[in-house]
């Protein structure tokens, strides 16, 4: 696959451009566009440009709802619940955690809850917002149903991802992970070099541990069972029912709590996709001295940093600074496009016409 | 190993005895050992009576102040901080839950930390207080350093478990698992039997893979490196750093936002060991209404246990259910207690003489 790295501000632009000329308003287009190029800047080009074919169809399709309003509808000055009305994510996504920092901000705590949203992107994206703004920042979604509890052969529960941030100097804590052991992009790419998965990732349709990625993708888009495993594999042995327990956890957070929908009955709900999430913001200062405890979480993930590394590893990493090293190169030196992205790409801009801002150029020319 | 099933009430009684012995008061005594009884009903050996003699000896050696008198040192509406003077920590845990509880009864959420605490047995404990009384409970604990980072060969971390209870029917979700893909107690048993360990539990001195069970404990208790590996193993291939980042949240949970002390720094404080933890209660009726939360959720969990099993597996469980048989099934049978254990409790029972109560019975003699 070629790749050819775009200059990331004439991206964001174009990207942005694409969005007005679906119907949503600027600000929106700003917010919507501005997720997806942070996936890219992250170097996590599963949730970036690439997915903006799949954002053209929802929109065109009508599963996104370019003009909802979504509506509170359960308040208190901790939490709120918000019925998106198939919002697109991203848009919903960011009046949530505004709504989750504001509450933080009055009483220490705002947690609020989403459903019948849509694919958001990165929840790193929401939990960043928070640790702005000085707070801790969570973020859950749900989503179709792909991972296998321990012991079935049925995918119930979504991939369902945790994010949380945190202050910290100089490198804050980004931590962003599925619940289920891979996301099923990781799995793609096995596929697609016909090489065989690791084992732990998946299992085909009997329930059994396959290394064949291109069958457990197909069986998965057939729904004719298996998925991707848990984090921890499949068996108690190796924590399997952990990461199974962590991902029910993340559907209780956002299909439940919100009175939205669960993984299974995701894109079955009649309209909309029925995607469900969950946005904390949390004062850390509900504890003490916010420089202290700042300060004492950054020199603890220093020590972890420069602690001894196994032999044959350069570097220990905290989470976050894998992100923060690649936007800063990504920014200067472009975003990587791969050719079919392109040329998606190109073919959205001819189906908008003149309302497409030009077509990025690449970084340095 | 032999097992004897000794009485649960009898023994509940003696351990109550041996803590009144010790100087607690009657309640005190009472709260200590029914967490300690409830890891032996849960089937978690590890975390029950087999722990006897090591709170006997945290006790006698002044590691846990009997007369410890803790002080909440932050307070708002909705959180604390609890300095716990060295306390026992069942009874400081008990009385962090209940105060969590409180502010989540008058606010619909507390969140209380409490630092210079104990072990305090099994984290479920205390997060099952706040789902009798129809809240959602979190809890984590930090431990002394045993995981080892994602590249590295040094523990900095403990093996943090993250509990989480949520009513629902007829059985209740109760979910309680270290970040570490093992607890300790578990290579102790392949240790024993002189069995090689699953290729993902733990690291040797150089941070590379180990099945050699029994030198990774010599390690451990050595410091000469290595240690347990996260959840996820010892790739990011496998998700090891998803493990890891659960381990740092838990620390930040814990040892930080307590202003106490992190992993690698337990038991070298000079008093005490310095173990920090976490108690969140939640009124999921910040989210609307509680029954048909309860009921949702309920259903959910249901779907699971019955949806399609893998071949060769004849069940599939939701997190809480091996754990509500274990306690039918030993509250009328006994609880399993190895020779070793009865011989450390016959030894406890000499130490005090007439203060203890009769040694426990065999069950249904």
């Amino acid at each position: 696959m070629t790749y050819t790295f775009l200059d990331y501000d004439q991206l964001l632009a174009f990207c942005e451009s694409v969005f007005r000329a679906y119907g949503f308003a600027d600000e929106e287009s700003r917010e919507i566009a501005a997720v997806i190029l942070a996936a890219d800047l992250n170097g996590i080009e599963s949730h970036g440009v690439q997915r903006m074919v799949r954002y053209a169809y929802e929109v065109n399709s009508g599963m996104v709802d370019v003009h909802a309003k979504p509506e509170v509808v359960h308040e208190t000055p901790i939490s709120a619940v918000i019925e998106a009305h198939n919002a697109m994510g991203q848009v919903i996504g960011q009046r949530a955690m505004r709504l989750a920092i504001e509450k933080a901000r009055a009483c220490g705590c705002g947690m609020v809850e989403v459903r019948n949203s849509n694919h958001f992107g990165i929840a790193g994206y929401y939990t960043e917002m928070a640790m702005r703004e000085d707070l801790m920042g969570v973020c859950m979604t749900n989503t179709e149903e792909i991972m296998v509890p321990t012991y079935g052969r049925q995918a119930m529960i979504g991939t369902n991802p945790i994010a949380l941030s945190m202050p910290a100097d100089p490198i804050p804590f980004l931590f962003d992970c599925a619940t289920t052991v891979v996301p099923r992009g990781k799995l793609e790419v096995y596929s697609k070099r016909g090489e065989p998965a690791p084992v732990g990732w998946g299992v085909d349709e009997r329930g059994l541990d396959s290394v064949d990625a291109a069958k457990v993708l197909s069986n998965i888009i057939s729904k004719a069972g298996g998925g991707i495993l848990p984090l921890g594999g499949s068996s108690e042995k190796t924590g399997g029912h952990k990461g199974y327990g962590l991902g029910v956890i993340v559907e209780l957070f956002t299909g439940i709590l919100s009175g939205g929908t669960t993984a299974e009955r995701i894109y079955r709900t009649g309209s909309g996709s029925g995607i469900c999430q969950s946005f904390i913001a949390v004062d850390y200062g509900l504890f003490g001295d916010k420089a202290k405890i700042r300060a004492d979480f950054s020199g603890y993930l220093e020590k972890i940093r420069s602690s001894a590394r196994a032999d044959g590893c350069e570097r220990i990493y905290t989470h976050g600074e894998k992100e923060v090293e690649s936007r800063r190169i990504r920014r200067e030196k472009g975003i990587p496009v791969n050719e079919k992205t392109i040329q998606e790409l190109r073919e959205i801009a001819a189906d908008i016409g003149e309302k497409a801002a030009p077509f990025p150029r690449e970084a340095g020319r």
